[in-house]
């Protein structure tokens, strides 16, 4: 499921609830893709956003870019894939893309990128770095 | 409700359904916010939304730039203030911004750029943009 | 605000991202609307639902059941009108109905049980039943 | 996929915006789940939700009882089963229940009633009813 690029890649179907009355997927639910996408992958790489939390260390999303290409429609399926770069000493980038499937049609190009927080501060979790090659 | 550097606002308090296993509202609805402010201000200049997608015109986000400055928690009312500009000669940009209230905590800054088209295709549609006095 | 029958009252306006393909609110979002209003209720009876949640003491629905009698279309204005009643020694039930504003045109019909429950077990929180006078 | 008494089913996997504070599924996105197995399935019997809406009959959910008997978390996976009956001449219910994967705790049970609807009044779509074997 990886292709040139990319590291992760999660399967998804447009459930018509996601779609607003335009008839295409809501904006905001691209988002919810997105985020989605992520947290499979931290949990591929050994890393739970739920446990971390509990734990007292939050991965938040300081900043989001969307380009938003062409509109999904109602089930349709897709995939969003995904690909990580560090930027700094403690940010974490990543770059996603959704794309129609079968026909490989680009819908999304994304740019997300979080810190890890303790007590509202940026930290650098030097393991999850580590669980991420990065 | 107007300030410097804005011409539209309006008012909202955090839904717990809209707080996620963190506590803080969701990256995502951050988006529907953003969206439910547009539609407000596009009513109240005279345009709107869904009689436009009947007819035939869409007005749809190409790109969205969100920077994540503090998260909004269950209960806490909040401000999206919004300015247009326009963008070379079919694209309009919304900075919206959002505010905690009453402390005026700055939350997050948004550029929300979109066109209007027919058959998928942008389209300059003069009267939209005089409505806007863009 | 209060009518016959009710003691408390919440007004919304539909979100355009409420609404799905079929251009009326998307049935899940109704109990939103609902759960939204229970909260509100019960902050103004003193009782927050979060700050119970993060004291061991969860409220959590046990049944709901829900009318649907007319739909809500963008940009509508509703209130979410509701009562209580304790049932049996545990449940407490909140009748919960939408009307449109202004017409008063009859939306939903809803009855909600919930329970307290801590660590997963249904308990009796006399503080809470005394606030509500129960 | 199939068990006794339910002839149709899909899996899902609990995605994280899905939760709320208290760390489990909201309880407004249950009905989410619930209509999109509701709207697989008439799709697997060559009914199209959003189609029929096109050609103007819109199947609308007219009453919805749940009993919420357990909560699902985080990252959980989990079934939709379902099976129909007919209720007098005009509507139609879908019995849905929800177990959690791959242990078959229930998790929800749930009655949904609809009905076919042409300009907002009901009606009786015999191919339809023919489709589903009603």
């Amino acid at each position: 499921m990886t292709e040139k690029g990319y590291i992760y890649a999660v399967d998804f179907t447009v459930r018509d609830y996601e779609c607003d009355i335009q008839g295409v997927v809501n904006n905001a639910n691209y988002q919810h893709y997105l985020e989605h996408a992520r947290h499979e992958f931290l949990i591929s790489r050994g890393i739970n956003f739920i446990k971390l939390h509990d734990e007292g260390t939050d991965l938040v999303v300081t900043r989001v870019e969307i380009d938003y290409k062409f509109p999904l429609r109602s089930n349709e399926k897709f995939v969003v894939r995904l690909n990580i770069a560090r930027e700094g000493n403690l940010r974490l980038v990543f770059l996603q893309d959704i794309f129609r499937v079968p026909d490989g049609k680009l819908i999304i190009r994304a740019k997300v990128t979080g810190v890890a927080t303790k007590e509202g501060k940026p930290v650098r979790p030097s393991n999850i770095f580590d669980l991420l090659n990065l």
